[in-house]
């Protein structure tokens, strides 16, 4: 029951009111014990709860999944590993897993669709594991992504050659690793809000990924933000989030 | 000249070929020798180049601030000291200095504005000098400000106070320094765009911000993303960036 | 035999002074060669010696687990790996393993409790192993524990909705990993000692628990100290040294 | 007026209840524009509000020491340099500065004192400045605080010396820069809680506080939390917290 | 007396063989004492000693000019303050001090010119007192030095523009703070040896320079190695030794 | 095709001019999906594209390896693990894996050989699979090479007894972990270009290589500049861009 | 052939120049292709060369090993994992290997022992690994050492109750994990040469030994100097150059 | 009174037991309030008390110089500033000072001096005033003292000259900064213990004696180990601990 069909119920007496105090509650928020779902975030930060797989065992992720989609959430669950999406055995037909980027995707009810893309730009092959985790959270939302890999600086026509496409997007995810130096060129080509995302690639001095991070951050572009090392849910969550304004 | 300018005398033939092609170059960047200004930026980027003050002089800052006058541009200077304020002395009447956040504005011609706030949020009085950079360039870039500040998350009934304020906004800047734990505690209250902003606010273990800018960037809370270490400039710039969508 | 009863010996002359001073020297340190226990600990500093399982060798700690429980003492192993766990075949009936905490508790003579309860607190589902640490260790020195999970900052009503249960805890053990903000939005509302425990748990700029670390250092609420990263038994100490003052 | 007469004051007619709800909120919170000060504090967490001197200005000081006279309180205000101290003009007499750890205090109505004294300890004599912070503030809050200072571990004599002293006190701050030993040993030597503070005394690999701090925080003893470094305020803010229960 | 002059003048029995050594020795290294003249490194390393300004005494400076000048070198003197320049009262006629780089030179024999430039580029304007000190070194080893400053990449047509100069030089220093993504750029459009300098231009996640620094060493471009922060010289020096190959 | 072919044929008629557009952009850069591969690189850059194998999965490598070998290009594979090795079945007879150094090689067009050697020196005997990926990646540009193996600073007999190799090279390589020290040394007996590569070789306080980066960088001696750690290939790359100079 | 032997053939007439030469440069250093032995390190620097087995095949060190026997020399061979232990099938019978330190030692010619002897001391059970690293290698030069495990600072009166052991000792070499707090109160009671070797056990801020090193760095007590995280071998080898003296 | 005359006259009834017991403690710890003088450590310690003069106050150093000149003892300051220096009014005549390297030595009663020198080595001009504070120390407490300074390894021929030097001394103090490599040339030349001391000279990686630190404790040769940064004092107090062997 939603928020509203449980206050009408209490209204029209049908629910006393311990029966509602407790529905209402768990129309909010539902304890598994080990885990909290907050199935009222939608309506409050614009949108709903994603699962974070990392750190969790398959039997508490099957929880919550089995959970949401008995909400009628759908469910996008992040950085889950091949063998905890085996030992997943309640997931709808319908659920896609897609292994480079460690994420899946249940869609119950798809979700309006913006009219301007997204872009999700890659200094290198690499950067693509990340990259995709970012893709596919926005397209989850419900956006358009228009995908633009390899077009690190080292050659510069290669970016040079895709910049009308760059231009065509509302907002741009910018992934890259070791020196990170994309978004400032980026940055600089583009009038629409530039999302860093720092990876992990790289070895040495690039400190897996704080090389990018430290580059991106002090970026001599204007217009760029970041987020943390390799978190491409957080970069196409925030793209979604520009992109609905 | 504008380039269209330039253009069109070149075709009335008021130009030779040699005069339009100078022209058409002192149109783009202007090279004073220590700096090349880049007059076609807002055009690209959509938004005018702005004088970071800071490790140049004040020889230098005077010679950059007067091109841009006399090509009609707005000028906004940022971590301009006191000092090299007073040494400016081909201001024109109009100019504002702002000495807590060591912002210089000129206006020259207004811009138009979009229709909803952006609100500058603080967790302390000490971030006020960085979050008023960050107002001062929304503000320069022609968007309305809403200022919420001193509402850290030690106190959470004085943030709660301000909710309305917080959701009101179209874009949110979160300033904080020490653990800079509120951009997490703003992001699950609003569904709008949050840019952190780590202060070098604190001793010991805030590490000059480093404190506050991994917390920021291992927020836990979605749609959350982070500028450098004081960085007002860039949130307030993003800020407008993301406002204009 | 205790100090007590061998200086009576001694003076009954029962003991000669070489057996007496022997008897005295075995009863408060105990060589094993690799190990020195201290059985005088509890009389000195208020509590027993605990087994650090980390780096040892399954046989160590055999032997020690052993001269403990013939001595009479209580045994809490910590950090005990699920393979070392297997390898001790010398545990009493009744001894009890906790496999997400790798925690032994092997109870011989149950402690008195205290009135008051110690809450354990944090802020997502991947923290609960170093909760649980803390959790058994105040619960093996004798305490009631109040297990409050999963109430993170990103969805305040999740924390709010416990505040009761917060404020009914003389002392509270927060654990909480990423930006480690829970301590500071806890400690700014109950009255009561704050033991922060930073987690490992997250990834790139989280650093291993050093973001939440420093998050919790410099955290703006008072009240709150720290221990180590992911150090669940410090807490539970620590807070069972407060609650029975 | 406190919270209680307001309300007395609404029943019986006195006010009404614009009136009322305006003077609830301001008997709550006060907002300076620059700060927003947190009158309620006392009731909700157990100890009221404190100023925190450092990257305030002289004037917003005084603003807020003058409301907080106002509205009844005592004032503690740390981190106040020389400079800002002599700038303040609106002091009572009764006001008192300690110069070396920067503290001020105006006591308007003195707090009941528990039974038992805190034991503030240091390592040397340069340490001193941070643990005067520490018992100036627990002095504040009404405790009665036994100084032991320059009893570093490279002359053990010294410590054991005052065991009878150390092991009175019902919580004790250990106060240590450079290697940051001394909780440690004290903790192996007591059987209360000890809080560690580690200062920023020392040079080249102490790294402003760095070392001591990890050596406190990797302490071999149990019992012992730490605070940020310098940071002789939290130490006695929460020795005071403890000694209260 | 060069090496070769003594020996003649021993052969010829004019210095005996304890004359002979001495004068030998004389000739190759020269000790002041505090300082230890390598007279020999120009034919050993294949360019002479220069003297590092900071850390010694204007009087240890003036003591090692006067005998490099003495015993016939040119003379080199890098990060030289001001106030010790001053100090310097033995200077021939003809030496010149380039305040923004801090740098002395004094010439008694020009060197012989290599045919090719050496290309010295910089990110920003505040770069240039490194670029200087690059760009004198390399002057004082007699070689041509083509100046591209201000050329980052937020605006990658100021540094497009530039492209012939940038491909003429057979050697590109370039220096820049902040993200320091330049030589990556720059890296990607020559054929040649890029030394890249990071400075220490910037704030906050700059860190002094070690953003740039780690992003220059983990750049993408091949072709590129790094000095360490403002180490203009360490660049200056290096080029002219590849330029003379 | 190369450029010049596909133009003849579109001046001749043989091609359309949306083939001919098709054709030149397939000559200089190749769209792989997940890779861009820019065979224009070697006229812009001087050195042709080389395959990074490390975070690509073997069926990539194995896609670009082939595109390369059609397009008449030599390859050489970096990083390139035993058993992504083994998985590649695509190539060529002739081609010879390197297991230590993880290099493929794969040769189809000898380079003309400069008249100078480079010289590739190590520390120790645990360095040498960093520095055959050097020397590997200087021969595969056609370079001749001369390995000085395990001649640390700690037996300096071993060094000076192959002083006359060491000054024969017109550059040298020198890798080194631990301290990093031989690059100094070396740089202080010779007159030629000296590349330092730190190695991740030893254990504690070496930190994976950073504390011989920060030696090689502050080296005393001039004429060094550093690259990545472990960066073998990006010091053979630049050896071979200075030697054909 | 000693150097000695070589030389009188050599004037007997037995070698003619060249055999002459190639013998003594054989007699000093040996080259393996890999490796060069310093055959010449004893006389130099009064130790012979030691084997650093981390980072070497084991076919390496098989050949170096063999080469050492075949010269008369002793053999240690430090951090010499199990299973290369095992690889080593060229061991002569009285070779013996200790797991716990990953040390082999092969004694050919026993060394005259000095009178005094050297302690070894460690602050808990796990430090033993790397402290037998340190007792077997002063063994292997000859001395006597006395072992003190386990006596950390959390216990005092363990230390304490050793106090004669220490005092006995001509140098000690202290062996502690965690905070490293060891050193300093051992340094405090005793008027010997005190060698601090942190190592890498304890967790979180332990830093894999960085506390513990930076805490002996910086220690209260004088006379305490300080060897890499782990380098049992380095403190062994430095306790016997002491004792020697 | 030396504790044998106290308890001399304790025995001859001169002293009752209550006044022995006061002048036993007075004899061996001093109570200055803010400093404990150890006057037992020279007996307990093999060195005697010795002021370090940062972070105190120029009147607590002057009340601890006047208690050590009243006990008898010697005095050595270290890291006095030339403005404390100046504020000590109460130094006897035969007090001197030296400024370079912040020292003051105050000599009542010569110390017999060890047969063996030890040499003080720096590798730059500028590490001259941290090995003036090792040198000063050693003299203090009786050493001769050989000085080496200004021969780093980049100019190896300077340091091969001194080698005689070098190896007359019994143990050898190596001071460096930037990336400190000297310590390893000498470990690898001598068969005396070598103390490395790294200094803070350098800039940039440096990181003010990081780079040094890190590379001493890392060093290839073997004999060596190290003291904090600038710690002049600490390895001349270490030399003299091993020459009195």
């Amino acid at each position: 029951m939603t928020l509203e069909e449980i206050l009408a119920q209490f209204k029209d007496g049908q629910l006393d009111i311990d029966a509602a105090a407790t529905a209402v509650r768990a129309s909010l928020t539902q304890d598994l014990g080990h885990t909290v779902i907050d199935h009222d975030r939608e309506r409050r930060t614009g949108a709903q709860e994603v699962i974070f797989g990392e750190g969790k065992t398959a039997t508490q992720i099957s929880d919550i999944v089995a959970a949401m989609l008995e909400h009628g959430s759908n469910v996008l669950v992040t950085r889950l590993d091949q063998d905890k999406h085996v030992a997943l055995t309640n997931l709808p037909t319908g659920a896609s897993y897609h292994a480079q980027s460690r994420t899946l995707v249940c869609m119950q009810t798809p979700k309006p669709k913006p009219a301007t893309p997204i872009a999700v730009v890659t200094a290198g092959t690499s950067d693509i594991g990340v990259a995709e985790e970012a893709a596919l959270t926005a397209e989850f939302f419900g956006n358009e992504v228009e995908r633009i890999y390899d077009v690190g600086v080292a050659g510069l026509h290669r970016l040079l050659g895709r910049l009308e496409d760059l231009r065509r997007a509302r907002v741009l995810v910018v992934v890259a690793g070791m020196e990170g130096a994309l978004p400032s060129v980026v940055g600089g080509l583009v009038d629409k809000p530039v999302i860093a995302v720092p990876t992990s690639i790289g070895y040495g001095a690039a400190f897996d990924g704080v090389a990018a991070l430290l580059g991106m951050l002090t970026s001599c572009a204007s217009g760029v933000s970041v987020v943390n090392i390799d978190n491409g849910f957080g970069a196409g969550f925030l793209a979604n989030s520009i992109n609905r304004l």
